[in-house]
């Protein structure tokens, strides 16, 4: 926190006058559930429905009894137990253990026994004691659930427990009410996929657009980008974008630089994690709102901090108009422990210079446009001259250079090529398995963006369906952070348990529907 | 529940009317301690003061790091924590384990191997999930402690914890500044009895005088009888008697008897244990309430519900007049196993008898009062001539003949004999170590008093020194539900860590010292 430079308070209040109204949506669960172990299922878990959840106020629990509740969908919000004392007043209190799952495994597998290397803070279960019955308790915290396991650790010798009523108060500040219906000549697996991308964006949308619900639960630009375009074709709550962008542009860390995410309480504040794409994308950020709002002002205002991001950028760049590889720095592409982030990092700073390139123009800074034209000839140049590799026809990255799926999507996104040439590029890289893979909802987005850029509009449409297409086979509710259908357990953080289920960057495909494929 | 009869809502509403403010006072932990197992130190524990609390805010606290702090004297109250991040911003929330003990064995104890038949769900643990730092925490929950232990159980691997501060915001409806200071020459072990005493009571007073501030938190006419007494020498909340009467009075079983205890959440309810004993109570609770306040409006009020508790016992006598004992009636009188019930009994209401004919006359309720008195002739006329034995020279009990020491001691409190005899019976019993023995302190109490009433002041002294002194010397804050000088892990629920170590019926040393002493 030390590299915080300052915090512009004018931008920061600016952001907190928009802070948006949460909707409340009331969900009962449909089912009484058992969640049983299944190597033939999702990561090894299946879920059986045993009976409406209706029956539920009828049944009653003694100590040691358990059950679990679907509620039918993905949920973010708080949960509301009634609970009713049966056979005697409740001489005791009572001692529950709630278990929250936007997955079968979060509810078949122990938390104690995990060991991933984010905090075990972040699996959702409490023990609570409800002193007084009959009684309502609603939770004080938020979660993040399909399925809630309710274990009834102690009652007393003289009274059970019944559950009249449970529900869930979802929020959001998404207005479903807003988002257009899709065309009835649409294939029903795609407005299946926009349903539940339209789902995924709406669980991420609080007060910021969040990176995931259950998991971090906080503003990450490389999401922010993502989530606003989508929200350009649905929700249309444009001034939480600028919300975001004022957030970011008012809380730089100590040369500028906008930070990789940020959060909301006690007070805004920055993290300081820094990450030389994301920094750059707020540029790009910035051009898509001012493109999807033509809101001037806003652009005006913050475009000193974009500008600023594109100089950072610059400052990197080696004698040979190269950005810098060495062990120390940060730069995400994509999570992967092989992947060197060079060629893509170099992708991504002309990506951002293209769209800076416009916004000055826009707002006719002159001298910013020259300066950052004549800038973005010398990387084109230099990706051209020292990252592409005339013997395999591939960009490359770091000193190894090595070929990788990010680099490729990236320089076909930053337009070093033309359409014709970047279309061959991404029909090679896909007949060359020892390239990198990609490994995130987030990378293959910008790969469907790769393919719909180079005019392959119907292979977009395939790798969607490849990917997440097969999330909703794997029983999606909302779209994922991490998957790989060749590896479902795939976490980079050493367990699925700890797998955001519902997360921003897996949100696009209602973007490219509504987008490339509504004629 | 299905037992209760009616609700007097007049009544109920009535005290409604009469629930106390809450006085709140701030304290601060005074040490970090570290509970030691010892098998020389009460119940095999032993506190080390490591340090004052007020290193504590400089300290830095890992992941699974704890410490236990001794906030210096028993608690009732609700807990803060101000908890700061150290070394990077939470990236990740904070999980904390928090455990609650008036005594040691509660922090050095696990409760996950708790065994006692009393529900688990009395022991004081929460796990805390904490999502926002630097925050303060106030837990929703009211704790009974002097001892609470912290252990952090995730972090994560960017930030540890600090606690800046840490407070209980204790409650009482009990105002300190009313309690006189005792006279300069009283001995220092007797005000420091009397101090310990008093801080029992106030823990114990809430909207209703609690029998246990950590369980059962509810309201039994046996601990309101002690209580009431304690409070007329110290505090002087007549109000909190009378609120608690009106509640008896107004929630009745199914043939009108007060009920054992009541519950004031959700709404005012009253439990369906019935204990002859404990109802007969109401009708010595009311007179001493009487004789405090001189309240005729409150007497003549619930005079009907005392008389009908008089008529209920004497329903239960056999054609000899005398109490019936079998195998399915409840009567309190003391917690022992092998104690035979029918003579204490017998005594309870020849004790009630006197107390109710002093009330139908100051009501006027003549025809009660020839009633009463002509049955009370018969009932201690049936004690001396079937309960008597010439032989042993002690009242028995049951068809065993049973010697006790409650039926002794009630017998005396009953007036059966008159003072010189009954000093002489105490006498015979203290040598006779073949009668049942006292448990708790709520017996000793009584033998207190007994030996008073027999003109045995200084017997009666020795004897409190020899009890609660004895509590003190083995570390009491507050005084105890169960006390034996000579089994100190003593508790009738199979575990020692669920006794209640800050109880009513252990308050009254406070009430003998400034009602007996003080000249």
């Amino acid at each position: 926190m030390e590299k915080i430079k300052f915090v512009n308070h004018e931008f920061v209040n600016k952001a907190e006058a928009l802070i948006p109204q949460l909707h409340e949506t009331v969900i009962r669960p449909a089912h009484i559930v058992e969640v049983q172990q299944d190597e033939a299922a999702f990561q090894g878990w299946r879920v059986d429905a045993l009976e409406s959840a209706e029956e539920l106020p009828g049944k009653i629990f003694k100590q040691g009894d358990s059950f679990t509740l679907d509620f039918g969908d993905h949920q973010v919000g708080y949960l509301t137990l009634a609970i009713q004392n049966v056979a005697s007043n409740a001489d005791a209190p009572l001692r529950l253990k709630l278990t929250f799952g936007e997955m079968p495994c979060e509810i078949g597998e122990n938390f104690e026994d995990y060991n991933g290397w984010l905090s075990r803070s972040w699996l959702q279960d409490e023990i609570v004691t409800v002193d007084i019955l009959p009684g309502e308790v609603t939770l004080p915290r938020r979660y993040t659930f399909r399925y809630v396991k309710i274990e009834v650790l102690s009652t007393s010798i003289r009274y059970h427990v019944s559950f009249p009523d449970v529900y869930c108060t979802a929020i959001s500040s998404g207005d479903a009410a807003v988002v257009q219906a899709l065309p009835a000549h649409m294939p029903e697996h795609l407005k299946e996929m926009d349903r539940i991308a339209i789902k995924t964006l709406q669980n991420c949308m609080h007060t910021v657009f969040e990176d995931g619900p259950k998991r971090d639960r906080r503003l990450w630009i490389g999401d922010l980008r993502l989530q606003a375009l989508a929200n350009y074709e649905t929700f249309r709550s444009d001034d939480l974008v600028k919300r975001c962008l004022y957030l970011f542009a008012g809380m730089p860390l100590e040369d500028g630089q906008v930070g990789g995410c940020l959060y909301e309480k006690p007070a805004p504040f920055v993290d300081d994690i820094y990450l030389y794409d994301y920094a750059l994308f707020f540029a790009a950020t910035l051009y898509d709102y001012y493109e999807a709002t033509g809101d001037k002002e806003t652009l005006q205002e913050l475009w000193p901090v974009a500008k600023l991001q594109i100089e950072i950028g610059l400052k990197r760049l080696d004698e040979r108009g190269i950005v810098k590889d060495d062990e120390t720095w940060y730069c995400f592409l994509d999570w992967h422990e092989q992947l060197n982030k060079q060629g893509g990092a170099q992708a991504v700073l002309i990506y951002s210079m293209r769209r800076g390139l416009k916004l000055a123009l826009a707002v006719m800074d002159t001298e910013a446009a020259e300066k950052i034209a004549s800038q973005l000839e010398r990387v084109i140049d230099a990706a051209k001259m020292y990252l592409w590799d005339e013997a395999s026809q591939f960009f490359v990255s770091g000193e190894q250079r090595q070929v990788s799926w990010a680099t490729q999507i990236w320089m076909v996104l930053a337009e070093v090529f033309g359409q014709e040439e970047n279309a061959k590029l991404l029909e090679r890289l896909a007949a060359y398995p020892a390239a990198i893979e990609m490994s995130t909802p987030y990378l293959y987005h910008h790969y469907i963006e790769a393919l719909i850029l180079s005019n392959r509009k119907d292979e977009a449409l395939i790798q969607m369906n490849a990917y997440w297409g097969e999330m909703m086979k794997d029983g999606a509710d909302t779209f994922w952070e991490l998957y790989n259908p060749k590896d479902k357990k795939l976490s980079p953080y050493g367990s699925n348990l700890v797998n955001s289920y519902c997360h921003a960057w897996s949100c696009t495909p209602t973007y490219f529907i509504r987008k490339y494929y509504l004629s």
